[in-house]
């Protein structure tokens, strides 16, 4: 491992290695150098002094510090393509808007915000044009929520052919955290007058792909958005600009960027991301279609490829559990393969369709082990087991993989994907 | 207003000029544009249409949409300088981490994380050098808070020269929220096993202003944490990278960025930074010294100078309240001066020590009037008058404004800061 495999920042290859200590001095549990109250730290010295020089004034925009650049994994340069969050770099639940996580059918469009216009018309006694001034000038609502692309995780599907050295960002960073604010669309769907007898909606895209999904109407009359605003500021290109369609807890594709359509109907509009693509495949020759929720699922992201524990002793594993079905209610963790679980500690606050922390300290004894994490979410859902999944799904599907997710750590502390008996 | 004022970004200004609407069509009382079902949207037509030409594919690392472009607002070149976080262009409650304001007394250091040491010694058994590897392999704890200078918004103090041309970034923008994620200070204190009779400790940056504070150890062992991640990634520079003395709700200068040194003691060290800076000089020529908690405060960001209400009709009045002794616990809002108040609706999570969003629906008349808004946290405490604040603490005083704030709107629709009647 002698440079940072692909996705990986410099900060965290940097970590493997710094479990060395001065020699001679105290240490504790947890590796920090103990002094005896006479000796002074030595090496603040070995640079410039931060202390004995000014440093830069303040900035009208700020950066990251030199040392640390987080980067999305582009996995492709076509026009269809995706970037993944860097999910090892990250702790905490959200994530930056530039490292939130893409996928996109035909590129990022280029929209001046000031002349979008959002048609919503069909089953609909008002069809109406919305600006961007306009929707701002309704009452808004904000929340923290995940996005999460259907076919996140399928490298860690099946039981063959499951690549080892594999970081969480290649895995399953199609997965990304912001909060959101925008107009409820049942909001919108007031003003223009749903006439009776609709039952769902076609949203569109104002992309080159005109991505098009359809949407039952129960669904955006409760928890959809119109938002334009993520963490803070105005939503990214990537994501929307200037306007996306949010279903909490649903499938990313459906969750439509650039939103640009909205017609009411009576029956699903069967687009081509709704029939050919986004349905699950099942062993019998049906498909599931219209599967919208995205399950109960969670993931170690530390420790976790390519890391590697410097020495054995007191760590703390650390990683993100979330449901699309609502809060999660526990994540059990496994340091000894599966044979046993235990509660890890979940972070506060746990918010309805929102990633959680959960953090679970480990003592490693330096042997040959599996790491493991299991969700289990507020309707009583437990994230399933590889064999589970793949009894209940058939070896073709091509969305929704949320088998638990392990890693194996070495006795020479290296960390790479694999499920250990547990499949 | 020929050109933007300093520090609004080109979208809230050209958002001042949006209200217009193509003549001839209905428009609803929130301003949308309604189409017989024969009328298409023309102006998407206007420019190179999006759908008809492939978008730009994904980054590593994104960035904002070419007509977004917030910024702080940088008050001093100096070395000891401040920059502002833009709040009239935020919603939602979190500080995208490149726009959360700055307070610098001499510079940002350059400081390499691997390098850095932080030594905790004084009244302890076991003086300790702890590297940023050692601190992270704690077990961390993350939330989300503000940081507020205990200098902002002497602008809107006083009862005679208060500026009536400023925005809510000129104000009050010496606020941030972000997700900290970090180790408990409780927790190396265990560690390094703090002696009978120690009360206080000392910390001390790593920056040419070696910017000193006491603190109480009963905070050190209530919520401080040593922060270490904001928003997901590593803390930026500007924030305390690598390293920052987190203490939820109280003031931010006390929050100690490049953290190198905790000395454990038996008395607030009295440094420069506490004696004679950030005390509050009372009118009775004593001061209020280590004042560090942040009374609750509320600021309503939209509609806000330079805004223009662009006719009058219904308007979301929205801001942000704030408190740094628990949880806000309401906001009522006026829109006649004070005369008359009204609970606004607060946008959950409601989190401890951290700001919410409040949101109130106006039908402004078209009549000059006075909208202003009043925050009360869980102990009970209501923000109090200019009038009030005044009467405690006198003019002198130059630290903790939190008096109500407020914005005049003429009959123009025109928004400057005025509290009207109610001072």
């Amino acid at each position: 491992m002698a440079t940072p495999p692909e996705g990986l920042s410099r900060r965290a290859w940097l970590a493997t290695a710094s479990g060395a200590v001065a020699a001679g001095l105290v240490k504790t549990q947890f590796d920090a150098v103990k002094l005896d109250a006479a000796t002074l730290p030595a090496s603040q010295e070995t640079v410039v002094d931060p202390t004995e020089v000014p440093g830069r004034i303040v900035s009208e925009v700020g950066q990251r510090a030199p040392g640390e650049r987080p980067v999305r994994l582009v996995r492709s340069t076509e026009i269809s393509s995706s970037s993944r969050t860097p999910l090892q770099d990250l702790d905490g639940i959200l994530t930056p808007s530039d490292l939130h996580f893409e996928r996109h059918h035909a590129g990022i469009p280029d929209i001046v915000a000031e002349e979008h216009e959002l048609l919503v018309h069909g089953m609909v006694d008002h069809p109406t044009v919305f600006r961007m001034a306009d929707l701002k000038r309704y009452p808004a609502v904000s929340r923290i929520c995940f996005i999460e692309c259907s076919g996140n995780g399928g490298a860690g599907y099946g039981d063959t052919d499951i690549p080892t050295e594999i970081t969480p960002q290649a895995l399953d960073g199609l997965l990304s955290t912001s909060e959101w604010v925008g107009v409820p669309l049942s909001t919108l769907l007031r003003e223009v007058g749903v006439r009776e007898g609709a039952s769902w909606l076609l949203a569109e895209g104002r992309d080159a792909a005109m991505l098009a999904r359809s949407v039952p109407l129960e669904k955006a009359l409760d928890d959809a958005l119109l938002v334009y605003a993520q963490n803070g500021e105005a939503i990214r290109p990537e994501q929307g600009y200037p306007v996306r369609l949010l279903l909490p807890g649903w499938e990313g594709n459906a969750q439509v960027k650039w939103l640009r359509r909205l017609e009411i109907t009576d029956r699903p509009t069967m687009t081509r991301e709704e029939t050919s693509r986004y349905t699950d495949p099942l062993s019998d020759g049906t498909a599931r279609q219209f599967s919208f929720t995205m399950d109960a699922k969670s993931l170690i992201t530390f420790p976790a490829y390519p890391y590697a524990l410097p020495d054995r002793g007191w760590w703390e594993i650390r990683g993100q559990a979330w449901t699309g079905r609502g809060r999660i209610t526990g994540v059990d963790v496994s340091t000894d393969g599966g044979r046993s679980w235990a509660p890890a500690r979940i972070q506060g606050p746990v918010l309805s369709k929102c990633p959680v922390r959960f953090r679970h300290l480990w003592e490693w004894d330096g042997r040959e082990t599996v790491i493991l994490s299991r969700a289990t979410d507020e309707t009583g859902y437990v994230q399933p087991t590889t064999r589970e999944l793949l009894a209940a799904r058939g070896e073709r599907t091509s969305y929704h993989w949320n088998n638990i997710r392990g890693w194996k750590v070495a006795a020479d502390g290296s960390v790479t994907f694999g499920l250990g008996e547990l499949l």
